[in-house]
């Protein structure tokens, strides 16, 4: 998993780029401490600037590059998908979910700010990105029913039979035996639909058709697995120090994941052959579609 | 408090039968527990059947009738705001908030079904608001830009400078001393913007202006200011039995309360003179706002 060429380079490039543009409209879009109540912008600034990768806004701007778009006309969504994920961070890592300490090398939202807190951290996080997503004063170059049908997808996307529908799969199972297909059920749900719905909202923002839209949801899909997979094979194989959280957490916790399932290398090889089919699926698109080449091969090769 | 007159006999008879209504749409847009993770259909089912008054859905529909819309026509985005209320309830519940066991007579959402799928469940309740409001197959009748607006309204309201930030101030003072400005802030963030927000989406979505908006919105923020009021009341004065929920636990958790802080008398007072600035907001309108003078006359002689 080394492998770091010229693309790569030129790739970590791009990625640190789009990653500055994320995080300068975030600060743009979150307000500061100097609101009142300042607690509740502490607690969501400090799980939002946490050192995230941005993979989710950086997809979505990517995609709607890929489509013949802007992607700096969607970073206001971008970020609202940021928010998010960063929401469904901050949840799953309470006491009463997966009870973790550390994440990203720093304490968790609740260990820092308490749990009460970080239930509501994470409820204006969620509020602000549909807040975001319907603000009229943005994104003006697309149509109010395009924008309806992208607050919808989301929606729908991270709701009961998406992320949440995951990830209470996921709280049902633990400490149980658990069959391959109810693993498959947590990872489509609580982490490929945020990250296939991401390439679909750059795309739809920017004007995309059916056919675009069908390859990128494929290629999220496939991407979104695969990520999964490989963070699980990486709670495996780090350390501390790299990863910035506890590992070997999930098999502490007897969590079902691919390696526990079908073992390292079989996940390994599962990932890879993900890889080559969100490859296929963007056969359809030029050379704009490059970056999300890239982040495919980035996915499976990446260390943290 | 019992002055319950024609008026109010048929007043009952209105309330009674928009909570059919409601009733049967949020059946409708619920999912059932024979979908697939049963538990998180069982856990939001719990809550949002739970036996509530369905006082936001009913204002925003009684604001539609009352600018020359038709309710029956904002019905689903009456439900959005219901589950919008479910959720804060559910949340403000766990122990790590106001630690409620009991509420509308029934042991609360995460005594049943564990602290971990409650925060779920109020999770996909906020999620699912935001999936039906944004719906295309509904509210047809609605343009695209007055529906991204309502949506727009709704998150502000319930978001970092609505009702999480009443949350947060509540959370950050419990077990201080409270003076009356922050007191003031709790109320009209948890309770007004919520409940004043209900009237200018039904409003909104029946095609309202400006003005009649304005005169919702006042009448709305006196409404809920004065349900609170009497709420806190109700929590000294009613018994278990009546209210469904322990009482006197405000004054136990030494909770900052319009009766704590200028005493019971000021406090009736204060929603009696709030119900009155409520009903002159009315004035605007004709006999079509009748149910809505109903309704504030109802909050402050209600018993449960």
């Amino acid at each position: 998993m080394k492998a770091i060429g010229d693309t790569m380079i030129s790739l970590n490039d791009y990625l640190q780029e789009r990653k500055t543009i994320v995080d300068e409209a975030l600060e743009h879009f979150l307000p500061s401490p100097d609101h009142y109540p300042p607690t509740i912008f502490e607690s969501v600034r400090y799980s939002v600037f946490a050192g995230g990768k941005r993979l989710r806004p950086i997809l979505c701007m990517a995609a709607a590059d890929t489509v013949g778009g802007q992607g700096r006309d969607v970073v206001a969504a971008a970020c609202a998908l940021e928010m998010v994920h960063t929401y469904s961070l901050i949840h799953d890592d309470l006491p009463a979910m997966d009870d973790d300490d550390y994440r990203r090398g720093m304490l968790t939202n609740h260990k820092v700010f308490g749990e009460g807190m970080a239930v509501l951290a994470g409820d204006a996080l969620l509020t602000e990105a549909f807040q975001l997503l319907s603000r009229q004063d943005i994104m003006r170059h697309v149509s109010a029913t395009r924008r309806l049908q992208v607050i919808n997808e989301i929606a729908y996307a991270i709701g009961f039979f998406g992320m949440v529908g995951g990830q209470v799969v996921d709280l049902d199972s633990e400490g149980k035996d658990v069959e391959f297909g109810t693993l498959q059920y947590i990872h489509s749900h609580k982490t490929e639909a945020l990250i296939s719905v991401s390439l679909r909202v750059g795309a739809l923002l920017a004007g995309s058709d059916n056919e675009e839209l069908s390859a990128l949801s494929g290629y999220g899909k496939k991407i979104g697995l695969a990520f999964q997979i490989a963070d699980d094979i990486l709670d495996i194989e780090s350390s501390l120090e790299v990863l910035g959280k506890d590992t070997g957490s999930d098999e502490d916790r007897k969590k079902a994941t691919y390696p526990a399932l079908i073992g390292l290398e079989s996940s390994r090889t599962k990932a890879v052959e993900l890889v080559e089919g969100a490859l296929l699926d963007l056969q359809y698109f030029d050379h704009k579609a490059e970056p999300l080449r890239g982040i495919a091969k980035f996915i499976v090769e990446r260390e943290t």
